[in-house]
């Protein structure tokens, strides 16, 4: 995949205004939102049960975060996914902390079972979790360093989970089962602030909406994001966490397809 | 009108520092509160059943925001509102996303009929909504650009509701069903970051809390938010949305009394 | 106790890096979370009373914020703070706006009795509350200026609840029922940002999980945080509260432990 196709994907983005539906977690609803805001998409959260399928039909896109889960959130996610099953818009799910609880577990396969999901992004513990394949390690609701081989494992949980899984960390892979790429974009501020997973998950969803296979769309939000994160590096200097958050906002609005084309790193890993 | 009864009702705001029940929505809760308290308000956030009617005792005014929504809230808000009705105070409604699906619309009616409503504020889509009048668009819990006649809208919203109605839109819009007021401040910004309408609501609140009747109330809340958001446009120059949410709140706790004499610009149009 | 105590501290919660587990309201969890991270520490949040207490046992710290407290979530909290306890993790507790309403007051006290607690934190207001004393006002969930003696509440507080107390305000003072130390850092823009109270709870939390007797952690946590304080003030001049915000969890990121050496005001309190 070249990265003209990111690109081109951006500004379709932007030209379509997708909407992107989330169910998630309490700490990064104000940060999601205004992130797809930035970004040229529209978002919209709704949660209850007696909504979630009306409100999915609205919807390019759902995105399912399990960061601060209850079991009536679970029935709503199942819900809603299901209602954009039937219509056709990709699912995505971040399966935030699943390695943490039994109860975070559980749910992921649920909904993994009883939703077609088009798209799974986490870091590689939480992957690996859901393969049950052991040797990734985690702290809470964040991963530590991997030093496992993260292009198998992306491969594997794809063909495992027969979606297409996202792996990000210092390097972040996509795969959908077959093939592998590598996005070598971002930046290390993107672990100090909270919800930058998440976010990147419904920019992902915005860009699955747009229409590219979901390999590629999800590979055109990891190398659009990655440039913005550069970028917004660039602005924060060393200020802190607190200016890194808000200089995220502004590149996830300002990064053109341009940025994309010139500063894109993406390689294809021959497992 | 004049801009002087807004700048003068912002210092009375101030001075007096009226206490702010809010029950809103998981997206805009801290921007909300910190809006509140740069204004020079006071916010509190409370939606337990247990609790609100209490809580609705201790307040100057109090918001109802359905932006996520569920059965339990809608309770709560029935109970606030009654309490609040009970002491007097001003109760606001804010019907996020009522056009988006059937919960939504049967919530907002369910607290119209229910409680006694001083001010609702929504765009023009989720006013007309409300009336289920046809030809205004929305996207999710956003309007389209409005091109139908908002201030005959705003008259017949206040005439059928029985509350003070505000639009906001690239013209913002306050009628009691005789009157119609209409402010031309504000920035395209606040389009750009989520919960400025959320929060405006809020404000709305406030200022009704310290004393003038609802429509010269909202009017000056309108003044100020809307030359504030000048202010904050000013400072962010082209930055971004980050940095115009950050440049908001600053400009809520520097925008004088004087600035909203100077700078506001309210009509009165015949309808 | 010397400021070279916090300044220790705070290096080895930056070299421990502790997981903190909040049960907390719904308007500070961006914030909170951020400023854990901005700090060092890695946060969780996790409400759902399926999975509280497995998250408190991989937990170095549990904080519960009773902010917008519902039934459901004083369940989950009395779980958690029991699992805590099973694992001898450090438990604080903070009353926001527990004299606001006779839901939020019984809930304070069964956890007070239900858990061991380790720290209590909040303004005068409340803890004066807690101790049912009266002659200390708050509005909503903010207190105003305290003018009674500070010092014999917190040490009154802190042998009637039988925990390390933390009343926060132009001074903070902490006792454990027999010592009484004072803290004179600080600055006055942290009333002016919400949640900056709630943050701070974690932090000792934080500090807590790092080993020393609570007391001592807790008066480290307040200088580290009021010299933070005093440090995002400074680069904030008088922008605004949007920027203080900001300006705070950079300023928690940078702050070195030769800064809370230098700059921390410490006191003994005979009282």
């Amino acid at each position: 995949m070249k990265t003209s196709i990111a690109s081109h994907l951006l500004e379709k983005v932007r030209a379509e205004n997708p909407l992107v539906h989330n169910i998630t977690n309490q700490v990064v609803t104000n940060f999601t939102a205004n992130g797809l805001l930035a970004l040229g998409a529209s978002p919209v959260m709704a949660n209850a049960k007696e909504e979630v399928a009306e409100m999915a039909q609205l919807a390019d896109a759902l995105v399912l975060n399990i960061g601060t889960l209850t079991k009536e959130t679970v029935e709503s996610m199942i819900l809603a996914g299901q209602s954009a099953n039937k219509k056709g818009i990709p699912v995505l799910l971040d399966p935030v902390g699943v390695g943490a609880t039994t109860f975070r577990l559980k749910a992921a396969k649920q909904l993994l079972e009883q939703v077609n999901i088009t798209v799974v992004r986490g870091n590689a513990a939480e992957i690996a979790h859901l393969l049950e394949v052991d040797g990734w390690e985690s702290k809470g609701v964040d991963a530590k360093a991997a030093n496992g081989d993260v292009s198998a494992l992306v491969k594997q949980a794809a063909k495992t989970l027969q979606t297409v899984v996202v792996i990000t960390g210092e390097v972040d892979v996509v795969s959908d089962g077959e093939d592998v790429l590598s996005i070598h974009n971002g930046h290390e501020w993107l672990t100090k602030v909270t919800g930058t997973g998440c976010l990147l998950t419904s920019v992902i969803g915005a860009f699955c909406a747009a229409g590219e296979r979901p390999l590629h769309a999800s590979a055109a939000a990891l190398l659009f994001y990655g440039v913005a994160a550069e970028k917004a590096a660039q602005y924060t200097q060393n200020k802190g966490p607190g200016t890194f958050q808000m200089e995220l906002l502004n590149a996830l609005s300002h990064t053109t397809g341009n940025d994309v084309l010139t500063l894109g790193k993406i390689g294809r890993n021959v497992t």
